[in-house]
């Protein structure tokens, strides 16, 4: 391990946890020191083959060692570590954040927690500065980041007056929907403006949002429907030229024949990646519509992967490792395949 | 029959089609004098217990005779009606249009056919006036019927100003879902703006809307997601009375359970209507907020069986049986078993 | 109120209990004195409009009336009752039996409690004498009632030497499916045999069966695959009419356009009844095929409403006042519109 | 290209076509030298950054050229192959035979065909030696190869007596799953037995097999129950050890977490092979159960991909690259990392 290596830990292996740690171990400049869960089923066993396993909490550990090779505590691991990316189901991590601030290390939460708990969000390519050398970060939710790519783009572009979007989410993760989902259903969020817009303004302080949301029957990935006005009228292939230069975000096309979530899915399985993931934001290129000031489009938000290549940026950005965010992003795309046009 | 019940056909048996038969029949001022039909599966042998059934095309008959008993050819039963209601799939309404012409009988179209075909849009509690006496008059699709009736509701107190409705509608009907459904996955419409803004404005004229639609894995119910600008600031308590007051739209309350479309569905079953059927607009109470002058609101579409009421007004409207819009839609409502608030 | 008629009392409002409330309701010896619950939803509210609305447990009554008008306690209720039909979520009917014994009241159980619950178990056109003047019975599972009814048919007529089913459960009830369903997946029953086979001997004593289990991505219908070996060779046509003999078993045909579970919820729905609930079992008849002394055949489970004329059965069966099951079974197939023939 | 090296050509290039060709170029002694279709979406373009893209149609080579590079026509590359493997819609295998037999290359043909057309078919690990030297061969379905692999294996452990088995369908591919899916249904398959029993057959000729299917409402993944007369008892740990000895079979237990159809998926996923492909057949080993001499399991049927291994199997098979079905297996199952043991 080179002198400089950052050493990154992974607190909860679940959906997002297990791909941090696959995106890290790409990466030339961080390692994984060791992957720290609570339970020791199939998936645990899986990433035991990589990575060192540790236990979170000690009244698991017995439990655990009768599954899988532990090495040890998650407060062990801790004192080795330089970061730790804590992946931990919605509300735990900010009963971790005490332990990390007497461990002394770095820690990067999720959108699942509030940005209270952190004190500052992040999408890197936006506002990876404000993160810059802090103790905490939170890697905003696969929505938000979504949201923040696209309309974040729009908005540095043309300048946004208001943006209204409404949110067709999953229902539940493809892993647990054997017990969770939803069965011949759309599920209203019935609290609008739904909790998706003030999350946004967390990484783009000056945007007027609003946003809806409601779950539809499938497993994977959001769809957002975006009615953006701007300060003035653009002519629509600015819009396109605007969406084609922002990073992370790309066109993908009906007349191609990706035609909804599921072909995605499958372009997305096709591209080669680990799970068949997906770190870019889609944006069907068709459905970009203008009409004066006020622009259309439709995106799919790839959401078990989509946050991925942030908080891989995000342990550049505490670490004080990379102070350009383009050079952090260019880093991370190189390593994890992110393209600028799918096909 | 008294001498003045009007003489209704009923051409398409299908989704729409037998539940006007069912809300012509429960009439007092109307009755079906024949139901017909191309194919004789198990839906026409059930609806043969209720009405003469006739067959549409000649070619068919004889594949009919051998499964249900057949009382003649459309053409036939063409000339002892007033009104004939074309229920038959999109695009066949415009083809029979010369067909009713040349028999001299006044004809009502569904949504699935062009404005232009019948001239003229019907929701009976915006603008029953413009087909009085009318030849033709066309019955808008539920989704042009559900947003009419909310959106018109609060134009006609408060001006709108722009609205932006997205709807998430159902992949496919009940009875045909074994074949063409979307499984696990969203379908944007890709055309932005959907074609729904342009069908409401040929109801309500001078309204400023733009729609985007996406169809999700679930086969009932359509559900509307709208932002709408008014001209000048409301309170929410105005919001919702207009709502109350608002024919064929009702509130309901995820604080009293009813939480998703499903249970939507499962309180119009238990309402005792035929086939669990809902004709009245749900519109959700805990959704309504407020922002100035932009009202935020969901509701459902109860796509099968919303759009039924306005076929019966749409009898009196064309035949001039009654000439004001509230004395038609009271009669149809009573018979119906409409409600003003579902519990 | 004749002065004959049995006094009923319906404790738990949910999927079943409330058709069981307008089933008694529709027969002429016997009525509905209270139903009986521990909250007060919109399902609660709308019941009201028909029924004295109790509440099961004094801790819950001041929540209770604060929505609905309470008429007292459950424990008030059992006084004036001669049955009461527990159709509590699984597990508290067996609580419950020490109210009812200490009450003197007599009562059915459903099938999500256990056998020994009840001591007996009932499927009115099998077994009905078994629970004659007993204090307790219990209405097997939707899925058992299924299986006995065309099973118990086929056994009666031709010996079963070994009935081996498959089920493909629906994963959730309709009006919960925004919150507990599957998405996108089939669970399978990992205990083989299921616990469907003991319990369809319950009824059948002699019965030589196994089952295993799964459930899929729908809400509505089970579906059973079953695979009969007979105790000697019969011809397709006998079995055939076997089945149209059996009461509360009827035939349907892809050919007539009856293809899967959602065109048999459609037909449901058609024929009238409230919530277009089906009681009979339909059983594919293009399905049946008999190879030798085998016989295959598919048909579905109308899971939230077949087991309701049972519960009517069971009512007479406790109280004595019908000896003979089939008329028991004619009286309530009258009042509730069960067919032989749905088409 | 090493002088031995077989040039393998693959005609359509849907979801089996893509997976040959990428697992045709994962071995030493295969290489892909074009793949050829009909249409030119995302598909192809993305094929193109890996393989010659052919046109299969000259009529269609136009409108191809539009879209990507075109190499040439399949007549071309036909000249320069030694197997083509057919990957074509069902039933347009059959018509292309007659242009392989005009080129005098092999061709391997997909369970779309009827056995006829290749007059032989294959499962690598049961019968690979009938397929050696021969001209033509088919590949057997995903839920015959699944059902062979595991039922093949306990009938040359034990003797089967009878197999009876039901297959619970996904109802289309996650490519096409926005347009022709089922929703919230099960569909049967009325003509019992169904179609799978004598498919079986064509490769284990002396089995006693019948089965029964029908289709849910998902899209990935079959699942299997069966029901297996063995001609002898065995116990439970014969027949694991048998499932675990057998190739290209794996247990996967519901203790360790693996509980239904979408957890099967996730684990393939987390396995890190190209889309999440899975080539074993999982049995569930807490599914298996004994009485007597009657066994009973349940397996999913990774129906995208199971079949995979055997084509590049059949290739050399049918060129004589290797005569021993084991060492073909053994090289296939090594250059696509197929395991004994998952985790």
């Amino acid at each position: 391990m080179p002198r400089n290596t950052i050493k990154v830990c992974v607190n909860g292996a679940g959906v997002i946890g297990k791909r941090v740690a696959d995106a890290v171990s790409a990466q030339e400049d961080m390692k994984v020191v060791g992957v720290s869960d609570v339970v020791a089923d199939w998936r645990i066993k899986l990433l035991a083959e990589k990575y060192p396993i540790y236990c979170s909490l000690p009244d698991r550990l017995k439990a655990m060692e009768e599954k899988v090779e532990v090495a040890g505590l998650l407060s062990d691991l801790l004192e080795e570590v330089d970061v730790v990316v804590d992946c931990t189901p919605a509300g735990i991590g900010a009963k971790n954040k005490a332990v990390y601030e007497k461990a002394g290390v770095k820690a990067i939460f999720e959108g699942g927690e509030k940005h209270e708990v952190a004190g500052r969000s992040i999408v890197a390519t936006y506002n990876y500065e404000e993160s810059l050398g802090a103790q905490f970060t939170r890697v905003v939710s696969c929505n938000t980041t979504a949201m923040c790519r696209v309309v974040g783009g729009l908005h540095k572009a043309f300048r946004v007056k208001k943006a209204r979007i409404v949110l067709f989410r999953r229902c539940c993760d493809v892993w647990e929907s054997h017990r969770v989902g939803c069965t011949n259903t759309a599920v209203p969020e019935l609290h609008v403006p739904s909790h998706h817009a003030p999350d946004v303004k967390t990484v783009i302080h000056d945007l007027d949002i609003v946003t809806m949301a409601a779950k539809g029957s499938h497993n994977l990935y959001h769809m957002h429907m975006a009615m953006i006005e701007l300060t003035k009228p653009v002519s629509r292939e600015d819009v396109l030229e605007t969406l084609r230069e922002e990073p992370r975000v790309v066109l993908v096309y009906g007349e191609d024949g990706v035609m909804a979530l599921n072909s995605v899915f499958e372009l997305a399985r096709d591209l080669g990646r680990p799970r068949g993931d997906l770190y870019e934001i889609p944006v069907w290129g068709d459905s970009v519509s203008v009409e004066g000031s006020e622009v259309y489009m439709v995106w799919a938000c790839p959401n078990e992967s989509n946050v991925i290549p942030d908080n891989v940026d995000a342990v550049r950005a505490l670490t004080e490792a990379e102070a350009d965010w383009r050079k952090s992003v260019e880093a991370t795309d190189k390593a994890l395949n992110v393209l600028s046009k799918l096909y």
